[in-house]
Protein backbone atom coordinates (compact mmCIF):
# COMPACT_ATOMS: atom_id res chain seq x y z
CA UNK A 1 0.00 0.00 0.00
CA UNK A 2 1.19 3.00 -0.82
CA UNK A 3 0.86 6.36 1.57
CA UNK A 4 0.27 8.79 -2.06
CA UNK A 5 -3.34 10.74 -1.70
CA UNK A 6 -5.68 8.65 -3.48
CA UNK A 7 -8.27 9.85 -6.14
CA UNK A 8 -8.83 12.89 -8.46
CA UNK A 9 -7.49 14.83 -5.99
CA UNK A 10 -4.40 13.32 -4.49
CA UNK A 11 -3.39 12.93 -8.40
CA UNK A 12 -3.85 16.51 -9.12
CA UNK A 13 -2.46 17.45 -5.95
CA UNK A 14 0.66 15.53 -6.72
CA UNK A 15 0.83 16.50 -10.82
CA UNK A 16 0.77 20.48 -9.49
CA UNK A 17 3.59 19.95 -6.89
CA UNK A 18 5.75 18.11 -9.34
CA UNK A 19 5.22 20.73 -12.24
CA UNK A 20 4.88 23.65 -10.22
CA UNK A 21 1.99 24.43 -12.39
CA UNK A 22 -1.58 25.07 -12.47
CA UNK A 23 -1.57 24.82 -16.51
CA UNK A 24 -4.18 22.31 -18.48
CA UNK A 25 -3.87 21.90 -21.96
CA UNK A 26 -6.94 21.58 -23.87
CA UNK A 27 -6.44 18.68 -26.57
CA UNK A 28 -9.47 19.93 -29.27
CA UNK A 29 -7.87 18.46 -32.62
CA UNK A 30 -9.56 21.11 -35.42
CA UNK A 31 -8.13 19.09 -38.88
CA UNK A 32 -8.92 22.89 -40.23
CA UNK A 33 -6.08 24.35 -37.73
CA UNK A 34 -3.41 21.00 -38.04
CA UNK A 35 0.64 21.87 -38.86
CA UNK A 36 0.44 21.05 -43.34
CA UNK A 37 4.02 18.67 -41.38
CA UNK A 38 1.70 16.49 -39.69
CA UNK A 39 -0.37 16.05 -42.87
CA UNK A 40 -3.80 14.88 -41.32
CA UNK A 41 -2.58 12.64 -38.54
CA UNK A 42 -4.86 13.70 -35.60
CA UNK A 43 -3.06 11.18 -33.07
CA UNK A 44 0.50 11.97 -33.98
CA UNK A 45 -0.28 15.57 -33.83
CA UNK A 46 -1.56 15.24 -30.38
CA UNK A 47 0.91 12.64 -29.08
CA UNK A 48 3.40 15.66 -30.06
CA UNK A 49 2.33 18.59 -28.13
CA UNK A 50 1.67 16.37 -25.14
CA UNK A 51 4.93 15.11 -25.08
CA UNK A 52 6.46 18.27 -25.61
CA UNK A 53 4.11 19.77 -22.37
CA UNK A 54 4.22 17.21 -20.06
CA UNK A 55 6.34 18.70 -17.81
CA UNK A 56 4.34 22.03 -17.46
CA UNK A 57 1.30 20.81 -16.52
CA UNK A 58 -1.10 19.52 -14.12
CA UNK A 59 -4.05 17.89 -16.01
CA UNK A 60 -5.02 17.62 -19.68
CA UNK A 61 -8.52 18.51 -21.08
CA UNK A 62 -9.70 16.76 -23.91
CA UNK A 63 -13.15 18.23 -25.32
CA UNK A 64 -14.91 14.97 -26.96
CA UNK A 65 -16.80 17.15 -29.59
CA UNK A 66 -13.70 17.72 -31.03
CA UNK A 67 -13.33 13.39 -31.21
CA UNK A 68 -16.92 13.08 -31.93
CA UNK A 69 -16.17 15.38 -35.09
CA UNK A 70 -13.91 12.98 -36.53
CA UNK A 71 -16.76 10.54 -37.02
CA UNK A 72 -15.76 6.88 -36.71
CA UNK A 73 -12.70 6.91 -36.47
CA UNK A 74 -12.61 9.53 -33.43
CA UNK A 75 -13.18 7.26 -30.62
CA UNK A 76 -10.19 5.12 -31.54
CA UNK A 77 -8.24 8.79 -31.77
CA UNK A 78 -9.62 9.74 -28.20
CA UNK A 79 -8.45 6.43 -26.65
CA UNK A 80 -4.80 6.35 -27.98
CA UNK A 81 -4.98 10.22 -26.74
CA UNK A 82 -5.63 9.53 -23.43
CA UNK A 83 -3.14 6.36 -23.29
CA UNK A 84 -0.92 8.37 -24.42
CA UNK A 85 -0.86 10.97 -21.58
CA UNK A 86 1.39 9.57 -18.46
CA UNK A 87 -0.38 8.15 -15.80
CA UNK A 88 0.80 10.75 -13.39
CA UNK A 89 -1.12 13.53 -14.75
CA UNK A 90 -5.04 13.69 -14.50
CA UNK A 91 -7.28 13.81 -17.60
CA UNK A 92 -10.20 15.68 -17.44
CA UNK A 93 -12.50 15.18 -20.51
CA UNK A 94 -14.73 17.75 -21.55
CA UNK A 95 -18.20 16.27 -22.39
CA UNK A 96 -20.67 18.42 -20.10
CA UNK A 97 -23.20 15.84 -19.98
CA UNK A 98 -26.36 15.57 -17.98
CA UNK A 99 -28.94 12.98 -18.57
CA UNK A 100 -31.46 10.66 -16.27
CA UNK A 101 -29.39 8.05 -14.22
CA UNK A 102 -29.98 5.48 -16.35
CA UNK A 103 -28.22 7.41 -19.30
CA UNK A 104 -25.93 9.01 -16.96
CA UNK A 105 -24.56 5.49 -15.78
CA UNK A 106 -23.93 4.80 -19.86
CA UNK A 107 -22.25 7.50 -20.13
CA UNK A 108 -19.98 7.22 -16.67
CA UNK A 109 -18.79 4.05 -17.99
CA UNK A 110 -17.49 4.93 -21.19
CA UNK A 111 -15.84 7.74 -20.33
CA UNK A 112 -14.16 6.37 -16.70
CA UNK A 113 -14.39 2.85 -17.81
CA UNK A 114 -13.57 2.44 -21.38
CA UNK A 115 -11.75 5.71 -21.70
CA UNK A 116 -9.83 5.84 -19.03
CA UNK A 117 -10.08 9.29 -17.96
CA UNK A 118 -9.86 10.97 -14.08
CA UNK A 119 -13.01 13.60 -14.55
CA UNK A 120 -15.70 14.53 -16.60
CA UNK A 121 -17.28 17.70 -16.86
CA UNK A 122 -21.06 18.10 -16.21
CA UNK A 123 -23.96 20.14 -16.45
CA UNK A 124 -26.00 20.88 -13.84
CA UNK A 125 -29.89 21.93 -15.02
CA UNK A 126 -31.24 18.36 -14.34
CA UNK A 127 -29.99 18.27 -11.13
CA UNK A 128 -28.05 15.94 -8.44
CA UNK A 129 -29.14 12.49 -9.91
CA UNK A 130 -27.58 12.78 -13.31
CA UNK A 131 -24.00 13.95 -11.53
CA UNK A 132 -24.19 11.21 -8.58
CA UNK A 133 -23.91 8.19 -11.38
CA UNK A 134 -20.07 10.21 -12.83
CA UNK A 135 -19.08 10.24 -8.74
CA UNK A 136 -18.90 6.07 -8.28
CA UNK A 137 -16.53 6.05 -11.22
CA UNK A 138 -14.19 9.58 -10.98
CA UNK A 139 -14.43 13.12 -10.22
CA UNK A 140 -17.27 15.36 -11.82
CA UNK A 141 -16.83 19.04 -12.46
CA UNK A 142 -19.99 20.95 -12.62
CA UNK A 143 -20.64 23.86 -15.44
CA UNK A 144 -21.04 26.82 -12.63
CA UNK A 145 -20.20 29.98 -14.74
CA UNK A 146 -19.13 29.84 -18.91
CA UNK A 147 -16.99 32.24 -20.71
CA UNK A 148 -19.20 32.62 -23.31
CA UNK A 149 -21.36 35.27 -24.53
CA UNK A 150 -24.71 34.12 -23.64
CA UNK A 151 -23.49 33.13 -19.87
CA UNK A 152 -25.80 35.61 -18.96
CA UNK A 153 -29.34 34.30 -20.55
CA UNK A 154 -30.21 31.91 -17.13
CA UNK A 155 -26.40 31.82 -15.18
CA UNK A 156 -27.06 35.37 -13.49
CA UNK A 157 -30.78 35.29 -13.18
CA UNK A 158 -31.25 36.25 -9.59
CA UNK A 159 -33.64 33.40 -7.60
CA UNK A 160 -34.28 33.96 -4.26
CA UNK A 161 -31.99 36.32 -3.10
CA UNK A 162 -28.67 35.18 -5.37
CA UNK A 163 -27.80 34.40 -9.01
CA UNK A 164 -28.50 30.81 -10.10
CA UNK A 165 -24.33 30.70 -10.81
CA UNK A 166 -24.35 30.75 -6.53
CA UNK A 167 -26.67 28.13 -6.47
CA UNK A 168 -25.32 25.69 -8.13
CA UNK A 169 -22.11 26.48 -6.58
CA UNK A 170 -23.83 25.71 -2.83
CA UNK A 171 -25.41 22.62 -3.95
CA UNK A 172 -22.08 21.60 -5.87
CA UNK A 173 -20.40 21.42 -1.93
CA UNK A 174 -23.48 19.64 -0.64
CA UNK A 175 -22.99 17.29 -3.88
CA UNK A 176 -19.35 16.42 -2.47
CA UNK A 177 -20.15 15.04 0.44
CA UNK A 178 -21.07 11.86 -2.18
CA UNK A 179 -17.60 12.00 -3.99
CA UNK A 180 -15.43 14.22 -6.00
CA UNK A 181 -16.70 17.80 -7.44
CA UNK A 182 -15.34 20.40 -8.58
CA UNK A 183 -16.40 23.86 -10.60
CA UNK A 184 -16.18 25.14 -13.96
CA UNK A 185 -15.63 29.26 -13.56
CA UNK A 186 -14.85 30.97 -16.38
CA UNK A 187 -11.85 33.97 -16.22
CA UNK A 188 -13.54 35.96 -18.05
CA UNK A 189 -15.70 37.26 -15.14
CA UNK A 190 -12.91 36.58 -12.29
CA UNK A 191 -15.22 39.17 -9.97
CA UNK A 192 -17.68 35.53 -10.17
CA UNK A 193 -14.74 33.60 -9.40
CA UNK A 194 -14.73 34.88 -6.27
CA UNK A 195 -18.24 34.58 -5.00
CA UNK A 196 -17.79 31.36 -6.38
CA UNK A 197 -14.72 30.73 -4.23
CA UNK A 198 -16.88 32.24 -0.59
CA UNK A 199 -18.89 29.69 -0.55
CA UNK A 200 -17.00 27.01 -1.76
CA UNK A 201 -13.86 27.14 -0.40
CA UNK A 202 -12.33 24.00 -0.95
CA UNK A 203 -13.19 22.74 -4.24
CA UNK A 204 -11.05 22.60 -7.83
CA UNK A 205 -12.06 24.67 -9.77
CA UNK A 206 -11.38 24.44 -13.46
CA UNK A 207 -10.93 27.90 -15.10
CA UNK A 208 -11.04 28.16 -19.07
CA UNK A 209 -11.00 31.28 -21.21
CA UNK A 210 -7.99 32.27 -20.39
CA UNK A 211 -5.98 31.66 -24.21
CA UNK A 212 -7.89 32.49 -27.47
CA UNK A 213 -11.08 34.18 -25.12
CA UNK A 214 -9.02 36.43 -23.51
CA UNK A 215 -10.21 35.91 -19.94
CA UNK A 216 -8.15 37.33 -16.87
CA UNK A 217 -5.49 34.85 -16.26
CA UNK A 218 -3.78 36.50 -13.43
CA UNK A 219 -7.17 38.04 -11.43
CA UNK A 220 -8.55 34.57 -12.05
CA UNK A 221 -6.04 32.15 -10.22
CA UNK A 222 -5.90 34.99 -7.48
CA UNK A 223 -9.29 34.97 -6.81
CA UNK A 224 -9.64 31.19 -7.51
CA UNK A 225 -6.74 29.55 -5.00
CA UNK A 226 -8.00 27.73 -1.88
CA UNK A 227 -6.62 28.74 1.77
CA UNK A 228 -3.52 26.10 0.95
CA UNK A 229 -2.42 28.35 -2.33
CA UNK A 230 -3.85 25.43 -4.36
CA UNK A 231 -7.33 24.21 -6.15
CA UNK A 232 -7.24 26.15 -9.60
CA UNK A 233 -6.50 24.47 -13.09
CA UNK A 234 -6.43 26.59 -15.48
CA UNK A 235 -7.26 25.55 -19.29
CA UNK A 236 -5.52 26.88 -22.55
CA UNK A 237 -6.69 25.09 -25.35
CA UNK A 238 -6.09 27.24 -28.92
CA UNK A 239 -3.63 29.64 -27.72
CA UNK A 240 -0.94 26.19 -27.27
CA UNK A 241 -2.06 23.65 -29.43
CA UNK A 242 -2.19 25.73 -32.57
CA UNK A 243 0.75 28.38 -31.43
CA UNK A 244 2.58 27.88 -34.43
CA UNK A 245 1.64 26.37 -37.91
CA UNK A 246 4.90 25.68 -38.81
CA UNK A 247 7.29 22.45 -38.50
CA UNK A 248 7.76 23.96 -35.40
CA UNK A 249 4.67 23.37 -34.06
CA UNK A 250 5.34 21.33 -30.72
CA UNK A 251 7.96 23.24 -29.46
CA UNK A 252 5.94 26.57 -30.24
CA UNK A 253 3.59 25.01 -27.94
CA UNK A 254 6.17 24.27 -25.36
CA UNK A 255 6.82 28.13 -25.73
CA UNK A 256 3.69 29.11 -25.14
CA UNK A 257 2.61 26.72 -22.59
CA UNK A 258 5.79 27.89 -20.64
CA UNK A 259 4.92 31.66 -20.74
CA UNK A 260 1.29 30.91 -19.06
CA UNK A 261 2.93 29.01 -16.29
CA UNK A 262 5.67 31.72 -16.22
CA UNK A 263 2.86 34.15 -15.40
CA UNK A 264 1.05 31.98 -13.29
CA UNK A 265 3.92 31.22 -10.75
CA UNK A 266 4.07 35.13 -10.45
CA UNK A 267 0.58 35.85 -8.78
CA UNK A 268 0.49 36.37 -5.48
CA UNK A 269 -1.80 34.51 -3.32
CA UNK A 270 -4.82 37.10 -2.17
CA UNK A 271 -5.04 37.81 1.75
CA UNK A 272 -7.57 35.75 3.13
CA UNK B 1 -39.78 21.58 -56.76
CA UNK B 2 -42.04 19.95 -53.98
CA UNK B 3 -44.85 22.26 -52.13
CA UNK B 4 -44.37 19.81 -48.83
CA UNK B 5 -43.37 21.88 -45.46
CA UNK B 6 -40.05 22.02 -45.30
CA UNK B 7 -37.71 21.49 -42.86
CA UNK B 8 -38.22 19.27 -39.07
CA UNK B 9 -41.67 20.84 -38.95
CA UNK B 10 -42.78 19.92 -42.23
CA UNK B 11 -41.18 16.32 -41.48
CA UNK B 12 -42.80 15.84 -38.61
CA UNK B 13 -46.47 17.08 -39.73
CA UNK B 14 -46.49 14.83 -42.48
CA UNK B 15 -45.03 11.88 -40.31
CA UNK B 16 -47.93 12.71 -37.63
CA UNK B 17 -50.37 12.77 -40.12
CA UNK B 18 -49.44 9.17 -41.90
CA UNK B 19 -49.40 7.32 -38.62
CA UNK B 20 -52.25 9.40 -37.10
CA UNK B 21 -49.61 9.14 -33.57
CA UNK B 22 -47.06 11.32 -31.58
CA UNK B 23 -45.53 7.99 -30.40
CA UNK B 24 -41.62 8.40 -30.48
CA UNK B 25 -39.74 5.29 -30.01
CA UNK B 26 -36.51 5.67 -28.24
CA UNK B 27 -34.00 3.75 -29.58
CA UNK B 28 -31.55 2.69 -26.36
CA UNK B 29 -29.83 -0.42 -27.03
CA UNK B 30 -28.71 -1.69 -23.47
CA UNK B 31 -26.93 -5.24 -24.16
CA UNK B 32 -27.66 -6.26 -20.89
CA UNK B 33 -31.19 -6.02 -21.46
CA UNK B 34 -31.15 -7.93 -25.26
CA UNK B 35 -33.29 -10.80 -26.06
CA UNK B 36 -31.00 -14.05 -26.07
CA UNK B 37 -32.52 -14.24 -29.94
CA UNK B 38 -30.40 -11.45 -31.33
CA UNK B 39 -26.82 -12.42 -29.31
CA UNK B 40 -25.54 -8.90 -29.14
CA UNK B 41 -25.52 -8.24 -32.90
CA UNK B 42 -27.29 -4.34 -31.68
CA UNK B 43 -27.82 -3.23 -35.38
CA UNK B 44 -29.94 -6.12 -36.02
CA UNK B 45 -32.00 -5.53 -32.78
CA UNK B 46 -32.84 -2.33 -33.79
CA UNK B 47 -33.75 -2.72 -37.35
CA UNK B 48 -35.95 -5.17 -36.41
CA UNK B 49 -37.67 -2.96 -33.74
CA UNK B 50 -37.61 -0.25 -36.36
CA UNK B 51 -39.21 -2.48 -39.10
CA UNK B 52 -41.93 -3.19 -36.66
CA UNK B 53 -43.17 0.12 -35.49
CA UNK B 54 -42.56 2.49 -38.83
CA UNK B 55 -45.86 2.85 -39.23
CA UNK B 56 -47.03 3.82 -35.60
CA UNK B 57 -44.59 6.64 -34.63
CA UNK B 58 -44.33 10.22 -35.98
CA UNK B 59 -40.28 10.15 -34.76
CA UNK B 60 -37.34 8.12 -33.82
CA UNK B 61 -35.11 9.06 -31.11
CA UNK B 62 -32.07 7.20 -30.33
CA UNK B 63 -29.69 8.55 -27.60
CA UNK B 64 -26.37 8.94 -28.11
CA UNK B 65 -24.96 7.40 -24.42
CA UNK B 66 -25.85 4.29 -25.43
CA UNK B 67 -23.96 4.26 -29.06
CA UNK B 68 -20.63 5.71 -26.88
CA UNK B 69 -21.44 3.01 -24.39
CA UNK B 70 -20.24 0.74 -26.92
CA UNK B 71 -17.13 2.01 -27.26
CA UNK B 72 -15.33 2.02 -30.47
CA UNK B 73 -17.90 0.63 -32.75
CA UNK B 74 -20.59 2.63 -31.09
CA UNK B 75 -20.64 5.67 -33.84
CA UNK B 76 -20.77 3.15 -36.84
CA UNK B 77 -23.25 1.48 -35.00
CA UNK B 78 -25.21 4.61 -34.97
CA UNK B 79 -25.04 5.86 -38.02
CA UNK B 80 -26.54 2.24 -39.49
CA UNK B 81 -29.61 2.85 -37.15
CA UNK B 82 -30.11 6.11 -38.22
CA UNK B 83 -29.81 4.68 -41.95
CA UNK B 84 -32.13 2.10 -41.02
CA UNK B 85 -35.00 4.66 -40.41
CA UNK B 86 -37.20 5.35 -43.29
CA UNK B 87 -36.22 9.47 -44.73
CA UNK B 88 -39.67 10.23 -44.12
CA UNK B 89 -39.84 9.88 -40.42
CA UNK B 90 -37.60 12.84 -38.52
CA UNK B 91 -34.73 11.13 -36.08
CA UNK B 92 -34.27 13.18 -32.92
CA UNK B 93 -30.77 12.72 -31.46
CA UNK B 94 -30.95 12.52 -27.88
CA UNK B 95 -27.81 14.52 -27.32
CA UNK B 96 -27.96 16.95 -24.35
CA UNK B 97 -25.53 19.13 -26.04
CA UNK B 98 -24.65 22.41 -24.87
CA UNK B 99 -20.91 24.37 -25.38
CA UNK B 100 -19.26 27.29 -26.27
CA UNK B 101 -19.96 28.19 -30.03
CA UNK B 102 -16.69 27.09 -31.22
CA UNK B 103 -17.12 23.52 -29.84
CA UNK B 104 -20.93 23.53 -30.15
CA UNK B 105 -20.53 23.98 -34.09
CA UNK B 106 -18.17 20.19 -34.13
CA UNK B 107 -21.33 18.95 -32.27
CA UNK B 108 -23.74 20.30 -35.18
CA UNK B 109 -21.24 18.69 -38.45
CA UNK B 110 -21.33 15.71 -36.37
CA UNK B 111 -24.92 15.02 -36.06
CA UNK B 112 -26.50 16.64 -38.96
CA UNK B 113 -23.75 16.34 -41.54
CA UNK B 114 -22.08 12.74 -40.40
CA UNK B 115 -25.19 10.89 -39.00
CA UNK B 116 -27.79 12.92 -40.50
CA UNK B 117 -30.20 13.47 -38.21
CA UNK B 118 -33.34 15.88 -38.09
CA UNK B 119 -33.07 17.13 -34.68
CA UNK B 120 -30.88 17.24 -31.56
CA UNK B 121 -31.55 18.20 -27.70
CA UNK B 122 -29.70 20.70 -26.17
CA UNK B 123 -29.32 21.84 -22.58
CA UNK B 124 -29.87 25.77 -22.61
CA UNK B 125 -27.79 26.36 -19.17
CA UNK B 126 -25.21 28.08 -21.22
CA UNK B 127 -27.73 30.23 -23.27
CA UNK B 128 -28.65 31.02 -26.85
CA UNK B 129 -24.75 31.04 -28.57
CA UNK B 130 -24.27 27.48 -26.99
CA UNK B 131 -27.92 26.87 -29.19
CA UNK B 132 -27.32 28.51 -32.42
CA UNK B 133 -25.08 26.66 -34.09
CA UNK B 134 -27.44 23.58 -34.26
CA UNK B 135 -30.24 25.74 -35.63
CA UNK B 136 -27.96 26.55 -38.95
CA UNK B 137 -28.00 22.93 -39.92
CA UNK B 138 -31.75 21.39 -38.55
CA UNK B 139 -33.70 21.64 -35.33
CA UNK B 140 -32.83 21.92 -31.29
CA UNK B 141 -34.97 20.71 -28.53
CA UNK B 142 -34.25 22.42 -25.73
CA UNK B 143 -34.28 21.29 -22.05
CA UNK B 144 -36.85 22.99 -19.74
CA UNK B 145 -38.71 19.97 -17.46
CA UNK B 146 -37.10 16.97 -17.04
CA UNK B 147 -38.57 13.49 -15.66
CA UNK B 148 -35.96 12.72 -12.92
CA UNK B 149 -36.02 13.37 -9.55
CA UNK B 150 -33.82 16.03 -9.02
CA UNK B 151 -34.71 17.89 -11.87
CA UNK B 152 -35.96 20.16 -9.02
CA UNK B 153 -32.53 21.15 -7.74
CA UNK B 154 -32.75 24.38 -10.10
CA UNK B 155 -35.70 24.03 -12.79
CA UNK B 156 -38.19 24.85 -10.15
CA UNK B 157 -36.21 28.03 -8.16
CA UNK B 158 -38.63 31.12 -8.77
CA UNK B 159 -36.12 33.96 -10.53
CA UNK B 160 -37.71 37.36 -10.33
CA UNK B 161 -41.05 35.72 -9.98
CA UNK B 162 -41.18 32.48 -11.90
CA UNK B 163 -39.57 29.55 -12.39
CA UNK B 164 -36.30 28.52 -13.95
CA UNK B 165 -38.22 26.21 -16.38
CA UNK B 166 -40.56 29.13 -17.60
CA UNK B 167 -37.80 31.46 -18.01
CA UNK B 168 -36.17 28.90 -20.89
CA UNK B 169 -39.69 28.50 -21.91
CA UNK B 170 -39.99 32.24 -22.69
CA UNK B 171 -36.44 32.03 -24.08
CA UNK B 172 -37.00 29.42 -26.62
CA UNK B 173 -40.12 31.44 -28.06
CA UNK B 174 -37.13 34.27 -28.74
CA UNK B 175 -34.59 31.80 -29.86
CA UNK B 176 -37.15 29.68 -32.40
CA UNK B 177 -36.96 33.34 -34.56
CA UNK B 178 -33.64 31.81 -35.47
CA UNK B 179 -34.48 28.49 -36.39
CA UNK B 180 -36.24 25.52 -35.68
CA UNK B 181 -36.42 25.22 -31.95
CA UNK B 182 -38.96 22.55 -29.69
CA UNK B 183 -38.68 22.42 -25.73
CA UNK B 184 -38.36 18.82 -23.39
CA UNK B 185 -41.15 18.48 -21.26
CA UNK B 186 -41.18 15.65 -19.18
CA UNK B 187 -44.20 13.67 -18.62
CA UNK B 188 -43.70 13.23 -14.96
CA UNK B 189 -45.25 16.81 -13.94
CA UNK B 190 -48.57 17.38 -16.49
CA UNK B 191 -49.46 20.71 -14.63
CA UNK B 192 -46.12 22.06 -15.65
CA UNK B 193 -46.85 21.07 -19.42
CA UNK B 194 -49.73 23.69 -19.37
CA UNK B 195 -47.40 26.13 -18.16
CA UNK B 196 -44.99 25.72 -20.52
CA UNK B 197 -47.49 25.46 -23.64
CA UNK B 198 -49.32 28.86 -22.43
CA UNK B 199 -46.01 30.62 -23.00
CA UNK B 200 -44.91 28.56 -25.63
CA UNK B 201 -48.31 28.30 -27.84
CA UNK B 202 -46.51 27.00 -31.54
CA UNK B 203 -43.20 25.37 -30.06
CA UNK B 204 -42.96 21.53 -30.44
CA UNK B 205 -42.80 19.20 -27.30
CA UNK B 206 -41.02 16.41 -26.89
CA UNK B 207 -42.27 14.73 -23.81
CA UNK B 208 -40.52 12.04 -22.39
CA UNK B 209 -41.31 9.63 -19.24
CA UNK B 210 -44.45 7.79 -19.79
CA UNK B 211 -43.06 4.43 -20.07
CA UNK B 212 -40.95 3.23 -18.17
CA UNK B 213 -40.71 6.41 -15.71
CA UNK B 214 -44.59 6.62 -15.41
CA UNK B 215 -45.40 9.42 -16.41
CA UNK B 216 -49.41 10.64 -17.27
CA UNK B 217 -49.69 9.66 -20.60
CA UNK B 218 -52.72 10.99 -21.18
CA UNK B 219 -52.63 14.57 -19.05
CA UNK B 220 -49.43 14.91 -20.72
CA UNK B 221 -50.66 15.15 -24.26
CA UNK B 222 -54.01 16.95 -23.16
CA UNK B 223 -51.56 19.88 -21.78
CA UNK B 224 -49.49 19.51 -24.50
CA UNK B 225 -51.67 19.71 -27.89
CA UNK B 226 -50.90 23.02 -29.49
CA UNK B 227 -54.16 24.90 -30.95
CA UNK B 228 -54.29 22.98 -33.70
CA UNK B 229 -54.22 19.42 -32.24
CA UNK B 230 -50.89 19.13 -32.41
CA UNK B 231 -47.27 20.31 -31.38
CA UNK B 232 -46.77 17.05 -29.07
CA UNK B 233 -44.18 14.15 -29.35
CA UNK B 234 -44.45 11.26 -27.23
CA UNK B 235 -41.60 9.27 -26.17
CA UNK B 236 -41.36 6.01 -24.97
CA UNK B 237 -38.08 4.23 -24.82
CA UNK B 238 -37.63 0.57 -22.77
CA UNK B 239 -41.36 0.18 -22.45
CA UNK B 240 -41.34 -0.28 -26.05
CA UNK B 241 -38.19 -2.14 -27.19
CA UNK B 242 -37.92 -4.17 -24.15
CA UNK B 243 -41.34 -5.47 -24.40
CA UNK B 244 -40.34 -8.92 -24.42
CA UNK B 245 -37.11 -10.67 -24.31
CA UNK B 246 -38.34 -13.31 -26.10
CA UNK B 247 -37.73 -13.96 -29.67
CA UNK B 248 -41.27 -12.44 -30.17
CA UNK B 249 -39.59 -9.40 -29.66
CA UNK B 250 -40.51 -7.32 -32.42
CA UNK B 251 -43.91 -8.21 -32.38
CA UNK B 252 -43.99 -7.46 -28.52
CA UNK B 253 -42.57 -3.93 -28.86
CA UNK B 254 -45.34 -3.38 -32.01
CA UNK B 255 -48.35 -4.20 -29.76
CA UNK B 256 -46.87 -1.70 -26.88
CA UNK B 257 -46.36 0.80 -29.01
CA UNK B 258 -49.82 0.27 -30.95
CA UNK B 259 -51.18 0.41 -26.68
CA UNK B 260 -49.48 3.63 -26.45
CA UNK B 261 -50.78 5.17 -29.87
CA UNK B 262 -54.45 3.90 -29.36
CA UNK B 263 -54.27 5.46 -25.72
CA UNK B 264 -53.07 8.88 -27.52
CA UNK B 265 -56.00 8.60 -30.03
CA UNK B 266 -58.51 9.07 -27.31
CA UNK B 267 -57.70 12.06 -25.80
CA UNK B 268 -59.72 14.79 -26.16
CA UNK B 269 -58.37 18.27 -27.00
CA UNK B 270 -58.46 21.01 -24.00
CA UNK B 271 -60.84 23.58 -24.44
CA UNK B 272 -58.81 26.61 -25.31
Amino acid sequence: MSNAPEGFRGKLCNAIERSRSFLCVGLDPDPARFPDVVRGDVGAFLREVVSATQDLVCAYKPNIAFYEALGERGWRVLKDTVEAIPDSIPVILDAKRGDIGNTAKMYAKAYFKDLGVDAVTVNPYMGFDTIEPFLRYGAAFVLCITTNPSAGDFQFLQAEGKPLYLWVAERAVEWARSGEVGLVTGATRPETIRKVREVAPCLPLLIPGVGAQKGDLEASVREGLDGEGRGVIVNVSRAVLYASSGPDFAEAARRVAMGFVERMRKVEIREI
